[in-house]
Parts: C-alpha cells; structure tokens; sequence
C-alpha cells in the first residue's frame, strides 16, 4: 500500500487514481488517456508544477508528464526497479596500480537515483565507484570525495579556487592523477579556471561528466568516467583537460584541452569539441592515442597554485544597438575589466567607441573576443578594429571568449593589480589558451 | 614622381626613401630588412598606427605593415594595377530575363579599391556589377541602389527596417527577387529582422556578403553573387535567405534560412552554417538544389511589412559568477525584454535568480536560448529550468540566441505592448525560426 508521503506532491484526485491502482512510487505504471497510452516508472512529483501531472520515467531514461484528466486510467504492471543503497565491500588494494584521487563536485556523473523517492544521491566512497564500475577497479586506486554538491550552473568563481586547492593537496600527496566529476553547463570554464590556477602541473586533471544521468540505459556516464579514469592514471600529459564522447557511439572518448573545449551542444554526448585548436588525445580501451606532440609532458614541474580570480570582470556578447550603458554601468560599478564578445574578426559598432574609450581610460582592461567561435580576432583588416586598438583594446587572437573571461579574471586576481600589465600578460599564452600568430602563408585559403 | 599628397600618412624618413626608389602608392615594390624580403603593391598609410610602418598589399590580397628602419631597403619593381573606373556602357535588357532589386548596404562585397588613393568605392550601377561580373548579364537584369554605406558591424535595429521598407518597395513594382548586399559580420541578425519583417513575401529576398573582399585573388565575391542572384532569379522559395560559399572551394554557394543561419569562423569562406535546421538550398552554377522540402513558395502572400524593432531589447550571455546587476540596471532602464544565453538546457546560476523574477514581475519578457548554439533549450529536465519556468522565463526551443534577440526586439516592436501577449508570440513560428517540439521518440540518441 502507497504510504501518503510518497505520493504527497500529487493533487488529490492523483493519489485516489494511484491508490485505487496500488500503484507506489518506483512502480511500473501504465497511464491510458484516450489514443496515449504510456508506460514507465511512476516518479514522485516535483514541488514545482501542475500537481495533476503524473511524472512517469519511460524506458528511455526521459521523464515525461502526463495531465491526469477525465477518463485517464492508470494500471500497475508491476514492481519497478528499486535500487538499495547498500554499502559494496572495501576492495582490496592491488599492487602497482595508479592512485588517482576523484573529487566529485556535482552533475549528475556517477551520482545514483534512489527510485522510492527520487533523490539523487553523490556516490562518494571509492568503494561506491568500484561497485557501479568494476572496470575501474583495474585501472586505478581510487581515493574519493566530494567537494561540493553543486548545479554546475551554481558554480563561481570561488569554486573554482576550491578545487584547485583540493586538487593540489592530492597532487602533492603523490596521486598519479585527478579527475573531477562536474556538470557539463560550466564544465569548460572551471578546466579553463584550473589550467590557469595549477601552475607547474605534474600530472593530469580530468574533468568529466554525463550528458545522461547514470540512471538511464543511454547514460554516457560509465564511458566517460572510465576514459577520464584511464587518461588520469596513464596519460602522458600533465594539463587539465576534459573527458567526454568523441562521437554518438562508444569508441572513444576525447581528451580536450582545458582551455580550448567547448560545449557544442545542449544535449548530444558528443557536445564537447576542440576549437582552434587539435583534440589533445583519444582513449580507446585502456590505450591513450595523443592527436598531438605539443602539450606538457607528465612529471615535470613544481606544482603552485594561482587560484584567486577576480569577480569584477565581466562578458558581454555585441549585437546590433547594444546599449552601450552596459559597459557604462561596469565602469560605475568599479569592474575591472572586460571581454567583448565582438562580431567576425573583433568589432562593435560605432556607438560602442566612447563607453569603450572611456572604460580603458578609467582603468578597465578591455579584451577582444569574436562571437564567431571558431577562427580569430584580427583587428588590423578593417578600420574598426584598428580603432578599438587605438582605444587600448586588447586583441586574444584565438582565445574562446569564455576562456578569456577565466583569464582576465586569473590574471586580475593572482598575477597583477596593474592594467597595463594585466594587458600584456592577457596576450601571454600560460596554458595553451591561444594560438601563436598565423603565418602569412597559411592566412589565404 | 610621387606626390606629397599620396604618402602623406608616412614619416619623412619612410618618405623619403619611398621617393628615392621613385615608389608611388599603387606601385609595385620590394622591401628588404634582413632575412625578411617582400615583395607586394605599396598602400596609403592609414590614420592610426606607427608611420614608420610600410603597408603592402601581398599578392594573397593581404596587407602588411613592416617598420622602415636602419638598413632597411625599398626598390622599385614596376607600375601596379592601377584600375581605372571609367563607366561602362549601359548594358541592353535582354529578353525574358528575371528582374532583381539590388540593395547595397555597405561591406566589402561587389565594391572596388582604387589603388592610386586606396580608396573603396560601392559599385553602385548596374553596369559596374555587369562590368565586373559579365555572367551577372546572362541571369539577371539588374536595378541597383546603395541604400547605406555601413560596416556591418554598425547596423543597428533602425537600418533593418530601412532595408525592409527598400525591399518591399521592389517587390511591390514587380521584381522577381531582391540582392541584399551587407557585410558580413552581422548579417545574419540583419536576415533573420527581415525574415520577421516582411510579411505575407511572395519572392526570394537573398543576402550576400563576402569574407574577403574583391580586390584580393582569393576573394568569394563573385561566385557568392552570382550564387545570390541565380536564387533571387529563379529560387522557388518565397523566404529571407543568406548565400555564401557552402565549402572552402567553389564548387556550390549555400542558401541558408534568414533565421537559421550563423556565422560561424572570422575568416573562412564557409563560414556560415545552418544551425538546427537543414541548410534551404545549394547553388550549383545555374542550377539551384532545394535541400528541403519544407519552405514558402514563391508567388504565395500578400506582402505587409511590419518593420519596426524595440531598440529596449538586450541580448545577456550568462557565465559562472555573472553579476545580477546587469539585468537589475536594464529593468531599471525601462528595459522591455531581454534574451539570456543560458547555459546548457537553459540555466543559470541561483544568483540570478531574484533579479530575473524582479524583471518578470516588473512587465520584462525575458526568454533562455543557449549558448551551446546547437540543440534545444528544455528547462524541464533539472531542477533550475523549472524554478525559471516558475519565475515567468520564456524557453526558445532550439531558437540561434542572436535570432531570439531579433525576434523578441520585433515583437515588442510591431506587434504587441502586452509582455504576456508578447510571451506567447515568442512560442509561435513566424519565420521557421523555431523547429516543433521534438517527438519523444527521438529525444534519446
């Protein structure tokens, strides 16, 4: 029999239909509603919406709602499946495996649905990890934690700061490797954060999330953290990089770069991409195929940590008649410093130039990014851009606009006080973050 | 001999030197420094930037500057291409062939350097476009105009309703299709205005730009014109198009929907691609492909222009540690809407939160795209999509977020005061701008 605080965010004529049909949160339900007809898992109601929505998670993962009506019948098909939470055995620790620690951040990566109440529980203990993956088991000595439990959408840049720490504190403690469970909304920024803030890096950091929660059957969450797992323990490279599906299958998982990874996509596994830049590596298997001979090899370097970002730096992305008092009303507010999002090789329109000019006057590091995404700024072709560099404005060639903001602020925050000489340390690659200047050769097609 | 008036930009040493080699602007030169030998057309000195720098235009089209210094040399090498813009006759109209309104507003497309004064020039009759495309003669006969002489990057809300007004007026005297030439860096928005703005369009309105401009060997002018006019000519389509290159070759020019389309690279030729939606049609030679079968065909509807845009309309990207004030001082500006370029799905951080309900409940239409660019948003699969669904958010769907700003400004701006009113057109497909809710069926991969 339903216990009434199961089914308590349901209206009341819901829960006579479900307790008419004996039907229990974590049952499998069929709801009939004229030609529809729906089966799944029935889920218990969100505290926000219609209370007459039935939520019932189909077979494919996908919760959908169905409006309880006139005429709606439910059935119980039968039990559903019913997860327990029990604590799997500590492993034993096998000889010559690499210890990688995992701090876990929240996303739903490697996080579990309790189906009698819908809660979402972070598998935390190193042992939880071992029982939903066994595969790990062999790759790596896992030392776990959870570090926050955040949206990665909550995310700011005080977190990036603490995970840099806890990073450091396993690195220093002699880990082969780091991976980082994370939501994929922010994912980017935070490897971008890390890759400035982790100067001197010895061994990987992984980013790696889900794009499917690890309770449907097409979650890529298993293939993810098992890539991520693999790069960190064996990868050759010691730069902070992100692990997610290569493609729509499973045969690989791409390494991208830290500050040269975006996502590409809302909802696909394959989100993530590479820009203006090559795909660091390729996990295939247990085998690491690097894509490129440029990037910093494992086992050099003393590791310090940087991680203070400056919050009073700001993106905003150009469109025709952008309101110049955006930029104003930065100024006022004692930013200091901003990247434009400009359109094609780094331009604003002209109304933009005395906010602008009156900006770098008051001190602001102003940056220059193209809302293209792919290709680079380029501000001495037209008159515009030779103009916004006339106006102090600072050109990041290929840099993402969203690795530049990271920049502006790690530069702001760790490195320097001084405009001037946040500008030219904005145009000083530390992690890869831009592209050396286009030969001439290669400029025409 | 050269005269003063033509090196004015220079200093008197770079001067002096060009005089000693008998070097005039236009000329053909070599200048050495070193290890560095090259070799190009000498340009004027533009207003801005270091006059000890010698400009030459390489035979790649591009210019470079080299700093005259010690030991630096400049020889002569010949008289350059010096073309000349004599009037060419007024072409016959030939018999049978389509009519097509040619609108110039600006950008590098069909305009002419003049390299005696480095000056560029619109080609703004018909006989200059059929004196430097002769194949234009064949496909079209031509009225031409040059409504503005704007960089791209300066339209503004305003100028998309100039070019509505100007295209209707053509179609209304019974052109078969109108040209649209802009520059590139914000045509897309300016399409997408169009395609909201002209109701009831019975022909194809096609906008063309170039990446590089005329004068330069590699340019993809001429062949996107043509590409331009064969769709206006004799497209079956009665929508608001973009044509340019489809590859880096020229074996097809692409015809991307108004409100689908994104640039997508600084430079490239193929630089704009169809975003969640097929690209419309290809152009190969005089043959267009219709890549679809879902479009407006032409000589339907009764054209009603409604062009006018809410300039109170403001385009936000969201980002870890965004500063909420941003959207508090637009609601304080008397801001009418505002897009957010949200994260993922559609989310942003807690923080935003108060002031996104305070907008809401002060009369704004504020609506979520995503800045992943590809996919949709939905805001019903985690928990802050449904706090911003409660807080009144308007969800895109798999609307680009630059043609969400378009729409929501026209909206507010020619169809409705009433934010609800205006909340519920957001939903409603004027344009294609938006696909149907994707089936169930194929939400998971």
């Amino acid at each position: 029999m339903p216990s009434v605080a199961e089914l308590a965010g349901y209206s009341s004529r819901v829960r006579e239909a479900l307790r008419a049909a004996g039907a229990s949160v974590g049952d499998r339900i069929r709801i009939s509603k004229g030609d529809l007809v729906v089966e799944g898992i029935l889920m218990p109601r969100p505290a926000l919406g219609d209370r007459d929505c039935v939520v019932v998670k189909l077979d494919s993962g996908y919760n959908i709602g169905i409006r309880f009506e006139e005429g709606t019948t439910i059935e119980l098909l039968g039990p559903g499946a019913k997860p327990a939470f029990a604590r799997p055995p500590k492993p034993e620790r096998k000889p010559g495996l690499p210890e990688v620690a995992f701090i876990s951040t929240g996303g739903t990566i490697a996080s579990r649905v309790e189906y009698r109440t819908g809660a979402v529980r972070p598998a935390l203990e190193a042992e939880d990890l071992y029982a939903l993956f066994p595969e790990l088991s062999d790759i790596a000595f896992i030392r776990a934690e959870v570090l926050y439990s955040l949206l990665s959408e909550d995310m700011r840049p005080e977190n990036w700061a603490g995970m840099a720490e806890r990073a450091a504190y396993y690195i220093r403690n002699g880990v082969d490797g780091v991976v980082i469970a994370h939501g994929t909304d922010t994912m980017t920024y935070s490897a971008a954060a890390l890759s400035f803030a982790l100067r001197g890096l010895s061994v990987p950091v992984v980013f790696v999330g889900a794009q499917r929660s690890s309770d449907r059957p097409s979650s890529d969450a298993a293939l993810n953290l098992i890539g991520a797992f693999v790069a960190a323990s064996r990868g050759p490279f010691a730069e902070v990089v992100v692990a997610m599906h290569e493609g729509m299958g499973d045969e690989a998982i791409a390494i991208h770069r830290g500050t040269r990874v975006r996502k590409c996509h809302t909802s696909r596994r394959d989100a993530f991409r590479s820009v203006n830049a090559p795909q660091l590596a390729r996990v295939v298997g247990m085998d690491i195929q690097m894509l490129t001979d440029d990037y910093d090899r494992r086992g050099e370097g003393e590791l310090e940590v940087l991680a203070r970002f400056e919050p009073r730096v700001a993106l905003l992305k150009a469109y025709p008649g952008m309101d110049p008092g955006l930029l104003d009303w930065l100024v006022d507010e004692g930013y200091r410093g901003v990247v434009l999002e400009g359109t094609g090789l780094g331009h604003v329109g002209y109304y933009m130039l005395d906010a602008i000019r009156r900006a770098t006057r008051e001190g602001l590091v102003v940056c220059m990014a193209s809302q293209c995404i792919w290709g680079r700024v380029n501000m001495n072709v037209y008159e515009r851009g030779r103009d916004l560099l006339a106006a102090g404005v600072i050109p990041l060639g290929d840099m993402l606009p969203e690795t530049a903001l990271v920049k502006l602020m790690w530069v702001l925050g760790s490195l320097t006080d001084d405009p001037e000489e946040a500008k030219a340390l904005m145009l000083k690659p530390f992690a890869h973050e831009v592209g050396p200047r286009t030969p001439i050769s290669t400029l025409a097609p």
